[in-house]
Order: structure tokens, then sequence, then C-alpha cells
């Protein structure tokens, strides 16, 4: 029996909700296949910052180092300024880990109403770059204050990043359907973008059964609810990456059906993984929240530990779950309640 | 009866088929209201480019400051690099012409079948900053070809800028609902995101009766989709305007049916409108495209021109073809020509 060390991050808002009802989850289909799960709880996130004026600690990515993989919640909590937050824990824990690259997974289960007509069979990938591109954080203010303010953002695209989010996507490709869209604008953005759309090809080459297929990020964003079946892998910068996952999610039913996974493949450090939704405050407290997206981000967790058995058993789950509509949530136009969705979910499995 | 002075520029691919079936419903409308209309075309484009090695001549501005607003059709050819054209053509006549603002409505058509559920009734309009942002090409590369190469993107926010279309969205929004939803990405990007929070809140001031949203614009994505009627008028950044108008077109049936303005409001400049939508090489020359963005962006030209009773004219023409399916073009899912769609349009007019 191996024994799989959690490090958990509830976080804010909804966060600690939905982890709730994912760990017993995710401890069940480790157990049923004779495994062991040894949780690690860290209250980082808004509370933290607002007692201690940081939302983790400085060794937070050597805290994390010692688990294999990190279960996060959400962040966000009104009264603290939303930069603190991201900067400081979300973002942070993903370019303090090097996390190179963010798989956002969007499958629509069978029994769950969507706003887009024909989703049926939808199930697509983005592979999104997730430590540089927009979300470098580098740029200033000239003019400040003078009436002829300019505020300048710097975008950086390297090479090496572009060439590990690649070598992700094309390998995930031709695992899958042989299909893959690069999605850029370099009709517009002369530099970075263009460095994307060379550099993809490049790394294409070593690909030769995946056809590489280059899209604008907004023909895209427009195709992915046009023609979503016409979609398998994407491949995006940090910030279409972040457009287009929201986006993909609706084809679900939306952000409490979402999940991700933070992960630097190859390497010794352990993913973060995530649900795509925030800390939604105003629903915060209430037990209701959908907690489909959580457990789904802990069964591609469990997935890339090599238990892909138990993660099988928790997807399962979730989709007989999903198919009465009786466990579906508010988000989903139903009123079950977070618990409830997870004894349903546990019940199955 | 007033002289109209149109300029005229087709373009490439589907642009000279949509524009041709534009003009004769603008002469028309304007007749019937004792007008007329007075064309003079241009060249420019990707054929031009082949030929003489630029899209459109060095005075091009100058040129259609002679004529009273542009009508624009598309540009794009697989054989002339696409910035040639962007840059040398739609990008270039925004900024050399200083058009403040593209203003891009989205209206459900009775009759239009769409892909998303719940359309009726949505008619929103998106107020996109249109000169700079990630617009304004700067930028560089480092280290080129070493193998570590760096694509550095600068996207230039001012507050300028910033002010103009800001003015025209509270403006907008006090005319229609008073709801303004700013869209920016401030919890990663750390400047120009946020210098557009404060000054769009400053300018907000002098609009009390208009109430601002501010939605990031990953969270925005997802609301087009899921609950587009929350929605009526959006400001966003260059690039967040190309992205979620694309998006919105959807709700209206695709990218044959969003129409656009760009403006310098207040100035002696002619604004140039065309559809969003692009040349469409793989359609062009069958006579299939769908001349409806073309037409309603031809609608709001005359608006814009003090035409009114004309303009409601090729609106109210459009809205009744739309109505009987046998005038749908191939993009939504008819099977008519474009000269029966704009035959059509006539004889209803
Ligand atoms: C909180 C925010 C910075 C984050 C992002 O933009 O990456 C979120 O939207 C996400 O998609 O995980
Ligand atoms: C052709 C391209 C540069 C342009 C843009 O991005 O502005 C187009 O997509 C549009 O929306 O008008």
């Amino acid at each position: 029996p191996e024994v799989v060390r959690l490090a958990v991050i509830p976080g804010d808002g909804i966060g600690p909700e939905v982890v709730a009802a994912t760990v017993p989850a995710l401890r069940s289909a480790l157990e049923a296949e004779g495994h062991r799960l040894d949780v690690t709880s860290y209250d980082w996130g808004g509370e933290r910052y607002l007692r201690q004026g940081a939302a983790m600690p400085a060794d937070a990515a050597d805290l994390v180092k010692q688990a294999d993989a990190v279960l996060f919640g959400a962040v966000g909590r009104p009264d603290v300024p939303e930069h603190e937050l991201v900067w400081g824990l979300i973002i942070g824990l993903r370019q303090q880990l090097d996390l190179a690259v963010n798989l956002r997974p969007v499958r629509a289960f069978p029994g769950v109403p969507t706003k887009v007509r024909d989703t049926d069979g939808v199930d697509l990938v983005i592979v999104r770059e997730n430590t540089e591109g927009e979300y470098v954080g580098a740029g200033g203010m000239a003019h400040a204050g003078s009436g002829h303010d300019l505020g300048i953002e710097v975008a950086v695209h390297s090479r090496r990043a572009i060439e590990r989010a690649a070598h992700q996507a094309f390998a995930l490709a031709g695992r899958r359907s042989g299909h893959l869209c690069l999605v850029t604008k370099s009709n517009a953005m002369r530099y970075g973008y263009p460095l994307w759309d060379r550099v993809v090809r490049e790394v294409g080459e070593h690909y030769p059964a995946v056809r590489l297929e280059t899209v604008l990020v907004d023909a895209m964003a427009a195709r992915m609810i046009q023609d979503p079946r016409s979609l398998d892998v994407l491949l995006a910068s940090n910030l279409f990456g972040d457009i287009l996952s929201d986006l993909a999610a609706v084809l679900a039913g939306g952000m409490g059906m979402a999940p991700s996974a933070n992960v630097l493949p190859g390497a010794d450090v352990p993913g973060v993984y995530e649900p795509v939704h925030g800390s939604a405050p105003d629903i915060a407290g209430k037990g209701v929240a959908n907690p489909v997206a959580c457990m789904l981000s802990g069964a591609m967790l469990l997935d890339d530990l090599g238990h892909a058995g138990a993660a099988r058993r928790v997807r399962d789950a979730v989709a007989a779950t999903l198919r009465d509509t009786r466990h579906h949530t508010a988000d989903l136009g139903g009123d079950a309640s977070t618990a409830e969705v997870a004894s349903a979910v546990l019940h199955t499995m």
C-alpha cells in the first residue's frame, strides 16, 4: 500500500467547502485501491494575510515540496486587495514552483444542462503556459498623477517556456486525437506571439503525427462556442489560456465544473490542483457551492501520481452523480447542497 | 437634399462581395429620404500590396478625409503576410485617423438561429479602445536565434485614450440602460489595467446616473455566454474588445452578423465602418458570404452622419429579411446567396 501525502490549501470563501467535499472522496478512492491518504492542511489565504500580513509564509514552496501534490481551494475575500492574494499565493506558487503548464480539461457530463446547444461529447483540454507572458508582473507607470499617466505592461514570452508547454501539448494531442490548436494573436502583436508561432511549429517537427492548426484568439473565442467539437487540445499563453478556460467551462455547465492542474512534468515537484473558479464570496458559507470542479481536480491529481484506478473511481462517481438532477447544485439549476453532492459521490463510489 | 460622400474600401476575399451588397441598400435608403449617395472606391488591400508593395498609399488618411465616412469590407489573402495588411491598412487607418473607439453592437435578430440558448432580446454594445493598449506595436526580441529567444510585447495604456473611450461608454450607457461593465484583468496585470480601473472610476463621477461594474476578462468571457442579458454596454481595451466582440457575435448568429464603427466622436474625421468578420478566403468568390454585418455597419454609418431615418430603413429591412429563413446564408444554416439577401433587403425597403 502506498501513502499519498497531500498538502491542502483550502483558502477563502467556498475554497474550504469544496475542499472538504473532495478530500473524503480522494481518501475513499485510494483506500478502495488499497492505498492511503495523508493530509497536511495549510491555513494560507486572505485570513492569514489579515492576521500576519502575508497570504503564505516565505518558505511556502519548501513546505509543499514535502508533499506529493497540493490540493488548492480558492483565495480572495472582499476585504483584502486581490493582488495580495493572487501574487502572494496563486501566481506566487505557480511561479515559485516553476509549474510550467496549467492543464484545464473541459468535458461535458451527460445530464448537466448548458447554455450552449449540442455540447454532447465535448471533451477538450487547454494547455496553458503558466509562468510568464502577460503574468510576469513587469512594466510600470510614466507621468503618474500628471493627468497624462501611462500604464505600461510588459509581457515576456521565452522560447524555453513556450517549448516546455508545446512539448506537453503535442504529447497530449498525440495520445488523444492528433490535433493541436495553437492560439495566438500574431496579426496584432509583433514579437511574443510570432515567437510562439515559430517555436511551436519547430517543436511540432518532433511530433509528425500531430496536426498543428494556428488560430487567432478572437476567432478561437467564437469557435469555442460555435464549434467546440472541432477542438481537442489547445495550446495558449498564460493570458489567453486564462480567458479561454473560463469560456470553455461554459460548455460543461459553468465554472463549477472546471478542474485544473498546475504541473511541471518530468520533475520532482508537487503539482498544484485547483478548481478554475474563485472564492465566490457571494455564496460562501451557505453550503451551496458546486464541489465538482474541485473533485475533478483531485482526480487529475490522483492520475498524475500514478493512481489511475483511484482517479477513475472519483471521475466515474462524479459522472454517475451528475446524471441525477437531484444532485445538481444551484449553478446547474438544482438545489442540492455541497454536502449532498459530496455524500452522493461517496456513496456511488 | 444632402449628399453623403462615401469612401469605399472593398478590400480582399469576401470584402468586395459584402460591400457590393451593401452600397445599393445605403443608396436606396438615402434616396427614400430625399438624399443622395456619392461613392469613391479605393482598391486598397492585398492585391495592391502584391502589385505595388503597399496595401494603401502613403496619403490614404488624407484621401479618405475628403469623404464623410468610409465603408470597409475586409482585407487578408493567403499569399500576403497578414501583418502587412493589418498594420498597412486596418490598424494603420484606425491609428492614423486616431479613431478613438470601436463600437461593436451585438443584437439578436428574431428568426436567426444561435448556438447559445435564450438569446432573445440580447442587445449589447462593446466600446473598444481603438488606438493603443496591446496594439501599439511596441516591444522586441532579445537573444534572437540563440535558442534562448525572448519575445517582449509592450502594451501602453494612456489616461487620455482611456478617458476618451470611457466618456463614450458612459454617455452611451446613459442613453441606454444606465449600466456599464468595465472589463480589465487587474488581478494579474499590475499597471495598465489598474490604470483603467482608476481612470474609468474617475470619469464615472461625471455620470452619476450610470452604474459602473468592473469584471475580469476571464469571468466576462463566461458571462457573455451564460448571462448575456445581464450586459448592456461594455468598455474594454483594444485586445479585450477584440476577443469579446468575436465572442459576442455568436449571440447574434456568428461573425456574419456583427457590424462595427471606428469613430472619433466630436471631431471632423470620417469614421471607418466595417463588418467584424475578415476576408474569409475559404468562401470568397462563391457569392455565399453573409452581407448582414456589412449592411448593419452601413446603418451605423448613416446614423452617425445624422441620417437616422435612412439607417432605420436599412436595419428594419435587414430584420424583416432575416425573419424568413429562406434568406439565410450558409453561416446561418441556410442556402441563400449574398445577392439573394441583398435583393431581399432592397425589396423590403
Ligand atoms: C486569480 C487569477 C490571477 C487566476 C489567473 O488569471 O490565472 C485565475 O483567473 C485562474 O484562472 O486561475
Ligand atoms: C485583423 C485584426 C488585426 C483585427 C483586430 O484585432 O482588431 C480584427 O480582428 C478586428 O477585430 O477588427
